[in-house]
């Protein structure tokens, strides 16, 4: 029997029941990816197995150097197949970790391979799936027809062209974009002169000119959806105006008056957000570049990233109330990398939801390091105590691969084993229709209704 | 089979028999719950299914709005029908909610309702508790006599005349009051000044003063327990005498000077508290009001409450250590409503433990956002872990409800459920004896014992 | 049959094969304690049970006191009989603590004892295990040579003249010293001038030169590990010769001042473990003596200390990004004593990994109040799901007793039964001969490449 096989991740009957019946077949909204729209649009041909699986894929380089592999085995010069030799040998000490299982998973779906890779798997692995990649048929357009994707919001800066996204306008998945404006929000960072040079940005109402022009064009183009990541959540009121000034004139931002300036020109973005029923994504709690050297090397996003503990709940209240009471909160995601937040943003929600819309702030799922089944189950069970979990908006990839749909069907495996547990030990009733709308609901109707692409 | 059946969460053997033998029967000590003394002097008879279960339950409204549900149909002019209709709806999107599983119990306990709620089920389960809570046996006494109640210790102000309390000493169940002075102590919230004038406290002696009259006459009522809420655990050493002044005469509490006026007066409290042997109960960590706009138009405790998430150990530890120094530290109860506090609060306890009282220092059971299965089982799987489970004090309601009395069942089940396991999987010997004592110390004679009611 | 019985926390059955045939008789890496190097020496004989289990162990001590026991009856002038009888009082009621399963093995593994300890066994035990204790075989020595320990790591200061180190080089167990300097470190307690006395250090320099030759000669003595406990992690550049001499000179060191010297030192130290392939250890979190009455009484270690809870994610990030961007990071294990810590500790160490050492940076096991069945699996979770389990080095005792090696057992049961799960429930293939190297390489044979002793 295959390692990936039909009750993968699925341990009790109704569980198996759930995911066969009503989670398999149904169709994917990844509704927030880093896929690169140019290798979509011009129908992208994977180089090798390596360029699939490994290349870019900074998650991987991370647990090979935990791993003990050199640098040069990861991100430098050796041979691609030495590298992928040395990750076939990580592999069997990555128990209980997402990346054994998402391999696993992709190696199935997508190439039909049943033996676990190991470094005795590791030549036979890299010959099927080399043969299959010179095929036409696992282009990048290909591999997303082959996975049943109705929607893919990718992440892009407010001065990109989008012609990608409008040149795709015909393809049968819709790629649209999403709008993610960090680089003018985050004053203190060194991309944010040059930015507004490169946008042709002087004064603070260019800032809001900027970034309205740039909304509605994305708006254009499809896009339904920002997403902002937040090292800290900031809060503050003041001269936003003065605070740019500052900036623009050599001045140093304080920590305050950066609070001041990024809670003005994003409660500008959420004001534009609601008038077109835009969703807002906050990514919270990331610590980035935490290896200067390596950053000096590589650059960023190339895994040495990790999670921050800020006390985050006193001043999102602060910025969500705020705009709530501006009637310029928008539908809202919020997400957060440290789980010892779960019952803070679970909580949160509460405060602000209202009708009509089911569901309106939402507890973003487990995301990056909480991609897994603990992450997963974590997030799910906050969200179910705290809040309704009925009306939950469910998976995203968050990924740059494509062949990471399977992690939908990850995340519907684990859907369908916690709800088809409580089940079975009686915390649910057996009610097929209601259990029906959940995972259905979740899996992909939820996110269909929500975000109305 | 009825959702709500004999083995509900009870999910092995010997969960069962020790929920069977131990548990299932004995007295309810429900030492902290928000019940309106009025209602229970007057005999208050429910006007309807709407008034009993959903007219002032803010848990089940801020649902409601997570579901979409148009606040007309919550809080406004809808009628109650319509409002119990949506609250129907939403019900079976509420899987893996406590309010699910307590909904269903007082269905089942208190009006023998077999069925899940859903839209389907409403009109009938309206009808049904309707015309039992038009008999005289549904009263607010006689909800209380069914449900095994020895004692209830309502949440009552210094200033509050306790003649319900009074009126009800002949009454089967005790009904005691609970001293809660936060109107007092927070010093900087927008009610200190009326509060003062109200109760003609003109100095910081006056202060003092008020405190231990009101105490001793609470205590003359038969009152046995403090309560406070924390936003934060306050610690300062200084002149709150001059503080106090300060503020009588308009100046501004800064941070500091407000944790020496709050220090000073909790700790004239718990001398207080000391002398007579109660127990002091500290609620940490709630953020209330977060949505200004809502809390404009319905007031406080309406369903915009959520987690609060600062560090509290060092002042935790500085607060009760200077108490426990200087001879004043009572028993005490803490809460923690962010479950990140678990295993702080789980070793704080530790550091103040002290005979004659066996578990003087206890941890609070899963308080508001954590009473579910999950936050029930991590607080006992923390206390258990760094404490001594079996001294633990147990369940309470916390309510504003005449049928919540079914979640000490919940607590017993889940209580019994999770031994039942260790005992099952060989954690802890079959020894009947001390499984029986930590049951029914748990269940009840913990509580019985510590705070002497 | 036996409370302990071969199947003792093994609750499938590949966790039992995984346990019985890779883990079970491996020897033991104790690299992290703090047994007394003269007992070992001369080869101590217990006066008594109590003398043996009761006598220094301020864990028991904490319980006690949870469970109402009078101070005297704990660390007073009661005979030690009934200071036992006491102890095996509160026993029952640590259902779901790691005493109650600890005490057990022990009683079982040195003493053949089946009978759970209660007040009604406590007086057969107390007498078995007294007469036992009086043979030859149950002297310090003795315990540790049936304990199966290859190497134990004690815990000592600088100044240590390492004389029963030396004493005991040819003992069949290597023991070895480890280097904790934190008396020099910490500035701001009351032990740093006495001590500065004690070392005849009296400028900066000289701390700088003290240490390298205390490492230096504790090197010399087999000694290749360090220890350092911080309350709160420390970073800060400036001038810390300034800061030193502000200090010798009675002048009040800032918290800033304080992180400046303590970063200094410590990354002093650190260039000095590089240079010798020594590992540091970094302990994080505690909050300790927080009790001054009991202190003032009993002195510190007498369990009064718990959990702190501040933001560390930055500091840390800074501290080790620093040493590392200085060529001076040494292999480091991070250790965090709230939990609520696992999943930054666990990212954080993915920045700094770094070839040829496999899992360079390794996240300490469930620590102190972490050390039990929930803490251990939710350290391995963290670290499964975010690193590399396959190479984690594994448990340590902590201990100041000589029959705590039943813990590395306790460890290994938890481990084996945590994975054989997972291959039960389909996460990780059957594939033994990984779980063979995964198994026997947490339980040994990382420790004994990674530490080279």
């Amino acid at each position: 029997m295959s390692f990936i096989n039909d009750d993968f991740m699925l341990k009790n009957k109704t569980g198996k029941r759930l995911f066969e019946e009503y989670a398999k077949d149904l169709p994917i909204i990844d509704y927030h990816c880093h896929l690169v729209p140019k290798m979509i649009a011009e129908d992208y041909k994977f180089k090798s197995t390596y360029d699939l699986f490994l290349g870019g894929d900074h998650y991987k380089w991370r647990q090979m150097r935990s791993n003990g592999v050199p640098e040069e085995d990861i991100t430098g010069s050796t041979p691609d197949y030495e590298k992928w030799l040395q990750w076939a040998r990580t592999m069997p000490l990555l128990i209980g970790n997402p990346l054994y299982h998402w391999t696993h998973l992709e190696l199935k779906r997508y190439f039909d391979i049943d033996k676990p890779l190991t470094e005795e798997t590791a030549k036979e692995t890299w010959d099927k799936c080399n043969k299959l990649l010179a095929r036409d048929d696992f282009s990048a357009q290909s591999l997303i027809k082959k996975s049943n994707v109705e929607v893919i919001c990718t992440t892009d800066d407010p001065v990109d062209s989008l012609e990608y996204h409008q040149q795709l306008k015909g393809f049968s998945t819709k790629i649209l974009p999403t709008f993610r404006p960090d680089k003018i929000v985050e004053i203190n960072k060194e991309t944010f002169l040059p930015y507004l040079e490169s946008a042709n940005v002087k004064t603070f109402d260019d800032v809001l000119r900027f970034l309205t022009e740039k909304i509605e064009f994305f708006h254009s183009v499809g896009c339904r959806l920002s997403d902002h990541a937040l090292e800290y959540v900031p809060f503050g009121i003041g001269d936003a105006k003065a605070v740019f000034e500052k900036k623009v004139n050599g001045g140093e931002v304080t920590y305050e008056e950066e609070n001041i300036y990024k809670t003005a020109v994003l409660k500008h973005c959420a004001s534009e957000y609601v008038k077109r029923d835009w969703t807002m994504q906050l990514h919270i709690g990331a610590l980035r570049n935490n290896n200067r050297k390596m950053y000096e090397k590589l650059g960023p996003d190339t895994g040495f990233d990790s999670i921050n503990d800020l006390c985050i709940a006193e001043k999102l209240s602060a910025f969500l109330g705020n705009l709530e009471y501006d009637y310029v909160l928008p539908k809202t995601i919020l997400y957060t990398l440290n789980p010892k937040d779960n019952f803070v943003i679970g909580t949160m929600l509460g405060n602000f939801q209202k009708a009509p819309t089911a569901g309106k702030i939402q507890f973003g799922s487990g995301w990056w390091f909480n991609d897994h089944r603990d992450g997963m189950e974590a997030q799910m069970m906050a969200l179910a105590n705290l809040g309704v979990l009925g009306r939950f908006v469910g998976m995203l990839t968050d990924s740059r691969s494509f062949v990471s749909y399977t992690r939908h069907e990850y995340f519907r495996r684990i859907l369908c084993n916690m709800i088809g547990k409580w089940v079975e030990e009686g915390e649910y009733p057996n009610d097929k229709a209601s259990l029906k709308r959940i995972i259905e609901g979740i899996s992909y109707y939820n996110a269909k209704e929500y975000f109305k692409f």
